[in-house]
């Protein structure tokens, strides 16, 4: 690495809970780390503030020059206007032009994408997409936490739409007309499989079956207190009503990632976030509802594996959202993204 | 258009009942014209020999330079490849490597793809795709026939994945594990809207309901002769349960569409095929299902339209991958794809 190849990226991973800043380099190194808890009742100015706060602070130790600032939003964003549209878990964020505030302040250019589109393209380049250079030219990403976002690459570029808010394989339909889900449609695959539906099935369950659902409730502390953890706690105890929940999880999402299969032919299917983590297994469950179902050529090099990179993954995909929208062709990071 | 802006392409759709080849030069515009029958029980060798023969003809008459030869197969291709690898209509058609047998035959470089994505390819550059530059950049198109096809534009670029298989759009889930389609999944959209499935849940329908059922079934001439074309005739001449089950209809295309939407974004939604030529209404059924249910940032300026192209849309289509996957860039239909 010589040159400007040694130059780094502030990366941004805006999301509900925590802000997390990095300086990330060309091969997905973090050279500096922040982490600053989000105030999300407090409105945008206040988190901008701190988000700025703390980027300079990065930027004051920053051991090479830095290119820009990559956000990762969780939320709603115009990758192309770079304003945040809507967040569902931070109040008072409704077009906030966060790109041109952070030029502003920070006095470098700064590009935005949504959280897991930014994880996407990290895990592309630096975690499970990782290896053959066609393989990572065509990755799905479905990260499974309290909601469940989305990222895709094909033929080496992020795909996300006119305005950039495409990927958001969560809201792809699994039930025509079906459980509500949080975005306003019904039948959404994360209406299904998110953390805040398996805690609603799972309530739902244990109001049919009381005494099936017993250890859950137990676990959880009482029925209205069901979580997605609790029940992962309960069937990995061995609770049937909690392991039969978590099994048809995994054949639901399987049915998911079929709309992700034959929309989008990837050789490499990565499934992240708290729920997969949580419970590893409902990998090979949804993996066995996709190799059953799926049109044989489909499969013929289809890997379906789990994340590779941890909690980073979000900081360091901002970095590459940066080298790729700011057109740096010399590092692999470049090949991320192009629109 | 001036100097080898007037080179013409050679289109061919193959589809199950009839093989259509075109001159077709860079504007959309059709030169010359062949129609032959599909032999579709007699082989690859005995289509390709016709196909071989009405190209060669085509080719005596060209009034300019061809540059290569674009085929559109109802079926699954590899487009890297050029292999057809299998085709639902055609017997005998396994991994058959027809773009190096016609460049063999014809003199001439061949490209192949499916056949709704080189009308996706058509609708973009010259039909419901044109206008505003930068919406026929985002234009996804479901086609609704006996089976359901798709493609998709996305940024410019025809998204089919690792080998072209992609863009299956009939094939993403509107219903996990519900009624079985021809593809060997269950719950695929085709499985609810195609053709095929209309004639098998109307023939459901009136079996559960045989008094409801009779117009339908005179209509059709037997309960087990019903098909898409007589539940819609029975719909248009007000019969209900023929309209109900098209209504119905509609609204689960607009379930599926609200797949398509939320993962690519698109500008344009196009939709054509012969169930929705045989009934436009269900345009705008499925159109009200996708602006009461999908995001709203999503909405703001998606347009959902008929397609615009006739029956020429299959040869006009394989003509611009052509163009594109040869590296024209002189003209509009070269930015149609370039994988």
């Amino acid at each position: 690495m010589t040159g400007s190849g040694a130059d780094l990226c502030l990366g941004i991973d805006l999301g509900g809970t925590k802000i997390a800043l990095a300086l990330v380099d060309a091969e997905g190194r973090v050279h500096a780390e922040r982490r600053v808890e989000t105030a999300a009742a407090a409105g945008a100015e206040t988190v901008i503030a701190a988000m700025v706060e703390a980027g300079r602070a990065l930027l004051a130790e920053a051991p090479a020059p830095v290119l820009g600032v990559g956000v990762g939003v969780a939320g709603q964003v115009d990758t192309v206007e770079g304003v945040v549209r809507s967040t569902p878990n931070l109040a008072g964020w409704h077009d906030v032009p966060l790109a041109a505030r952070l030029t502003d302040a920070l006095g470098l250019p700064a590009v935005l994408t949504n959280d897991v589109r930014a994880v996407t393209l990290a895990e592309r380049a630096f975690g499970a997409g990782r290896g053959a250079n066609r393989g990572s030219d065509h990755v799905a990403v479905v990260f499974v936490g309290t909601g469940v976002g989305g990222g895709v690459v094909s033929g080496g570029r992020l795909i996300d739409g006119a305005h950039g808010y495409g990927g958001e394989l969560g809201h792809m339909t699994l039930v025509a007309g079906g459980r509500p889900c949080t975005c306003g449609a019904r039948g959404c695959l994360e209406a299904y499989v998110g953390g805040w539906a398996i805690a609603e099935r799972a309530r739902q369950a244990v109001a049919r079956s009381p005494e099936a659902g017993r250890a859950m409730v137990a676990e959880a502390g009482g029925a209205q207190a069901i979580t997605a953890v609790a029940v992962q706690r309960a069937a990995r105890a061995g609770d049937p009503l909690a392991a039969e929940l978590m099994a048809e999880t995994g054949r639901l999402l399987g049915h998911g990632l079929l709309s992700v299969v034959h929309a989008f032919n990837p050789r490499r299917l990565v499934l992240g976030g708290g729920v997969i983590e949580g419970m590893p297994t409902l990998v090979e469950t949804a993996a066995e509802v996709v190799r059953d179902q799926a049109m044989p050529v489909f499969l013929e090099d289809l890997e379906i594996v789990p994340a590779a990179l941890g909690r980073e993954a979000g900081v360091v995909g901002a970095g590459c959202l940066v080298r790729s929208r700011l057109g740096d062709t010399r590092e692999p990071t470049a090949k991320s993204s192009d629109e």
